[in-house]
């Protein structure tokens, strides 16, 4: 098939070109980040220093902002990295962890939308709705779309008020440029139960939009190689085995992961 | 048993309610804590910058403080989030990580016991002592104490002077609530050889608090629930294995941990 | 042989004596810093306030200087640090972290050198030459050494040049203390594979610093428990497994490393 080929090709190329990722990110997950940047192929650095990540990010092929622990020293050097970046047309992709939980949240990361053009935005439902103001039942039209929850829509809504493609991960992934959408069906509870499979995401739509252009598909395969690894190692996890040795074994199935796996297990549905 | 009942119910509790836990944590162990927090069943969250630590201690169920790679950034947020918190009534445990190493976390310890109340305070025996005023010979009765080295009279006093539950964790483990102590007898050594158990241990101790007012109990829950499952791990632990493979199995003992544990595995005693 | 029991002796040593190992280091890796320190036999501090560093280093065996995530604030307090350490006679390791990268991580490198008298200086070659000023085809003489890549020449010029010894690792690693060198030649591919693998040797670098004055001896030990134990993960990997089961492996190697290891996989060749 068509779309699963793209992906094969997309991984075959983090492999070859082991694109450099310059991470500012939370200081929670950032070793899980790195590993799994490791793991796909791809080459992971991490700066936040305002002094130099304007010259880190030239050199990268990606820059991934992760507001998870972030503070006034971080912030300011999202937005001078994220600004140098968009000057080089290198790709910018956000992680909002926890918008919805402090306002201070929820400024920066609007701060960052105004001030950055991101290639991808990657969250969950609830961060990506706050980020397009559809929080609240005082707004209208937005208020009816949070109503009916069709995920679908949002992505689609989001993407294009946002001019990026929007990736909401959830028991279903969506991921859409406001045309079409991705709806990924692949993935594990067992996700859930590790800290920072989501930053992990974000930072694998990051690897793979350092090889590509075509955005959506990045985030799509990125997406899909976090999934489709859980399921994986879900499977291998034994009885007496938890979260400790899944979170082994999901790396281990990143680094394995091959394009076959993409055509075999990988449940892609293109939608528009 | 009456005890070994309450501690079931605890973990059952945790389970469900899935307890929001703040951290304002050290930058070495912060990922494992986030990890044997998803493990027990709560839900970690870290934050500490002073622009949201507010708000987000206002969201969660327990606040965990912990001064393992303190700073003047993070000391003043973790004053304002337990004051916060204080006010809320939400509780707060504090992990008084090498504070006899450098004066500098002493003063910062006694600070924050001055500003702040706290449900718990865990550490080893030497970090207690020292909390309490009981680290040098030229303290009249201190000394004394410390002479005779009596630790369930050291955690009974420390839990008077402090207004606070003192868990003394070490080979044996003390909690006390002034009154009553609990002597836990759990545990092996390969604890030792992990960073980050005593933080780990403090993180599970400030999950139980977020499901009971009963801090004594939740104190001894959270010191069990690591030192059965480090037992749990280390016998799993076949010959060319060690303290890499110990960390994994560790994750996942506290993840499989059942109520049952507490009955049939649980070594505890309580005294007056 | 006579080498390999002296690197047993060392071995033995770090075993007995646990020395405390101050690092100031990045936020990336440093969980795993802690935790390779720990696997050896040593014993762990990381502190990076400004307020506490002479404290804390005023107790330790030996201080480790990683650049990995530098910040102004840590750069201060690396150098206090670093003084301290100097004016007692503790030892000092640096790691110049991605010093190529960026110009400021190339000035505050320069700045350690010129303000820090190091024990061991650890990097790969094109770091190790950056520091000695071999980056550029402009500095004559420099840039011959530069075209005949002799790495162990390199070795030699920079233990001279910066007055340390000089620990240069790759495919082959080579220690140098300006007359002598080692010439290194244990290890797999798989340890580029793991963040933190560079910043692991120099810690356990730091760690045999920690108990003997032999710096020269110490580099090559740390090295070759990293690289020796990488191999035997290696070699114990099953198919189904990659970077995340070797990691575990990597740790669980270093923690069961006997002297006898040294002695018997060692490929250890000392040359003038």
């Amino acid at each position: 098939m068509e779309i699963d080929e793209s992906f094969k090709e997309l991984l075959c190329s983090v492999k070859e070109k082991k694109p450099l990722v310059h991470h500012i990110t939370n200081y929670v997950t950032v070793n899980d980040c790195a590993n799994i940047v490791l793991a796909v192929g791809g080459s992971p650095v991490m700066a936040d220093d305002i002094n130099e990540v304007e010259d880190m990010v030239s050199i990268a092929s990606t820059l991934v902002i992760n507001i998870g622990t972030l503070n006034e020293r971080t912030i300011e050097a999202m937005i001078k990295a994220g600004k140098k970046a968009n000057e080089l047309g290198i790709p910018v992709v956000l992680d909002p962890v926890g918008v919805g939980a402090t306002p201070y949240r929820k400024e920066t990361a609007l701060k960052l939308i105004k001030e950055i053009k991101f290639a991808v935005i990657r969250g969950n439902l609830a961060e990506i709705k706050i980020l397009c103001g559809m929080n609240g039942a005082a707004k209208g039209v937005d208020s009816e779309e949070v109503m009916r929850d069709d995920v679908k829509e949002v992505a689609k809504i989001c993407a294009n008020r946002l001019n990026t493609v929007a990736a909401i991960t959830g028991v279903y992934d969506y991921v859409s440029d406001g045309n079409k959408v991705f709806v990924l069906k692949n993935g594990t509870k067992m996700l859930t139960r590790v800290t920072g499979t989501g930053c992990m995401t974000t930072a694998l739509v990051g690897t793979y939009c350092g090889v590509t252009k075509d955005y959506l598909l990045a985030a799509a395969a990125g997406i899909l190689t976090m999934s489709m690894s859980g399921e994986k190692a879900h499977e291998k996890l034994t009885k007496d085995q938890g979260s400790g040795s899944f979170r082994v074994k999901l790396i281990d199935e990143v680094f394995n992961l091959t394009g076959e796996d993409f055509v075999k297990r990988g449940n892609i549905n293109e939608e528009n």
